[in-house]
């Protein structure tokens, strides 16, 4: 364990059990067609990022409340968009197993993320604070945009790092984000304070699928559950491929991301692609922009009381950052 | 126009530009790929049921202010539901016009319904109630698990009248209560008041479903935007179907049931099955059913204060009970 996380690891040993708990209860009480989906996605290996920051802003401000429902009700909203995200992608592996859709068709995961987006809503509904419940639908409206963002984005015929963040704040940062209002808005009504959560959320979120976006060009498959350059397989483009093509010239870069979209490329043209990555470095340079979210999210926390929790999403910062898979 | 009826034709009159001026203002926001899906389900024909029982429930208890935003917010989960199910029912046609999915593919079909979802619970938490956000997710909660009962439905050996009853009441009456609880939970936090207006929305939901059955035997295609005995033929089994079920004998029964299911009958034997329904009275006698939920629901709006929505909200019962299409 490394010392300086030594808070953190401790932290998600301790609310890890709680929050698996409680989703198993909720999901076995779900009807027999949409449970076992649900649970297939929900319990299955997951870092439970959002639950996790979701107690970490509540506590850090001062609840001493149950947060678990609350924190939970992200991991579901976060669950949810998976299994629809890979209905749209046609994904067809999700964390290293099969895609929910896959196992389970298409009918029976429309319907369990319809589910758990319900049960995520209701659980927010109980704190009987009106902003939870607000700030849940402006996530999950965000992340649907991200995604819509994304496709839409398939037919531009060139690549823009504008559109690449915010899809990305979209797909994944906006929810983080929430995960950290909505513990900051269940613990005070002061919106200077859910705002600075915000911050650290949206900040984190974003370093977090940079980092993610880096380790597909550089993580062996057997740590990461899909194949080293699965997003350039998917014709899927990213940060480190949009510094190739800012690298190698207009017309070169148009050309490339047209096969790459086509699928056009075969195993060597693939090759060619990871190596011309490697050798420019731009998996690190991503990394390198991550670096400077996780500032901005470590900066939003001096806004907060100083306390254990703060240490841990100090620590969550850092990890988020050097995470290797 | 018929006499009995006038209020309640006024008030629509009156109403229905508000409700399809804001869907149209609301829906105009939305992201491209999702708009003109959204746009397709909410804009095109629709009885605009929920959205008027939520107005009226409303002011019948006093609320002055703007119901729109709420009102509207029911039409959008509902909307949300059925772009959802016509993916799941595999259905082509909706409304007598093409289903979105096969409009639009299932991709902008499953982020849309997401899409209304959140922007259904959006609208709701703008009223600071947090009531309202939590009858919002039961709603969309109960009306996910009709759709799963209904499914599950599908591989039992037997027809049963009760089942059938649980999921109409999950998949079509409990969000007009939900329509209805809510523009009571706007206006008041009596919870008994409420539940008034919860029992009127539920009966009424009840008898919606069924006389929109009995229709299904008896309408011809040009005016309900499906050719006569659409359930049949989709092998849907309703109450129409469960009088003649119960008539013929277990064994009949049970084997025109698979026949049904398996689509098995030929042109001939549907409509064979459609004659006896006929000769049966079987739609008449579904009708009958429905008559006493209308009761049940007239019976429930003496608990609201006399006015002129409480006379829409009864006349709209026998509206329901007469509609021939």
């Amino acid at each position: 364990m490394r010392q300086d996380m030594k808070q953190l690891f401790a932290y998600f040993d301790s609310e890890l059990p709680g929050v698996n708990s409680f989703l198993d209860t909720e999901t076995a009480k779900l009807d027999g067609l949409v449970r076992e989906v649900s649970r297939h996605v929900l319990l299955g290996p997951g870092k439970r990022i959002r639950p996790v920051m979701t107690i970490c802003t509540a506590r850090t401000l001062g609840f001493d409340g149950d947060v678990m429902p609350l924190a939970c009700s992200l991991e579901m909203l976060h669950s949810a968009t998976l299994i629809h995200d890979d209905i749209l992608d046609d994904a067809t592996l999700r964390r290293g197993r099969p895609a929910a859709h896959v196992s389970f068709g298409t009918t029976q995961s429309v319907l369990a993320g319809d589910v758990l987006l319900a049960l995520a809503n209701r659980l927010g509904a109980q704190y009987d604070i009106p902003r939870v419940n607000l700030l849940l639908a402006e996530g999950i409206m965000a992340t649907a945009e991200g995604e819509i963002l994304e496709m839409a984005g398939l037919d531009e015929p060139v690549v823009d790092r504008e559109r690449y963040m915010r899809v990305i704040i979209g797909k994944t940062a906006r929810l983080i984000e929430t995960a950290c209002r909505c513990g900051a808005a269940v613990a005070t009504p002061d919106r200077e304070l859910e705002d600075v959560a915000g911050a650290y959320g949206l900040n984190l979120g974003i370093a977090f699928q940079l980092v993610d976006d880096a380790l597909d060009y550089v993580s062996p498959s057997d740590t990461m559950g899909k194949p080293e350059g699965g997003d350039l397989r998917e014709g899927k483009v990213t940060l480190p491929l949009i510094h190739l093509f800012e690298d190698i010239g207009e017309d070169e870069a148009a050309k490339l991301l047209a096969d790459i979209r086509n699928h056009e490329l075969d195993e060597a043209g693939q090759q060619r692609v990871l190596d011309m990555v490697r050798e420019g470095d731009y998996a690190n340079r991503t990394r390198e922009t991550a670096a400077r979210y996780i500032d901005e999210a470590k900066a939003a926390l001096n806004g907060l009381p100083d306390c254990l929790e703060r240490k841990v999403l100090s620590q969550a910062a850092d990890f988020v950052l050097s995470r290797k898979k």
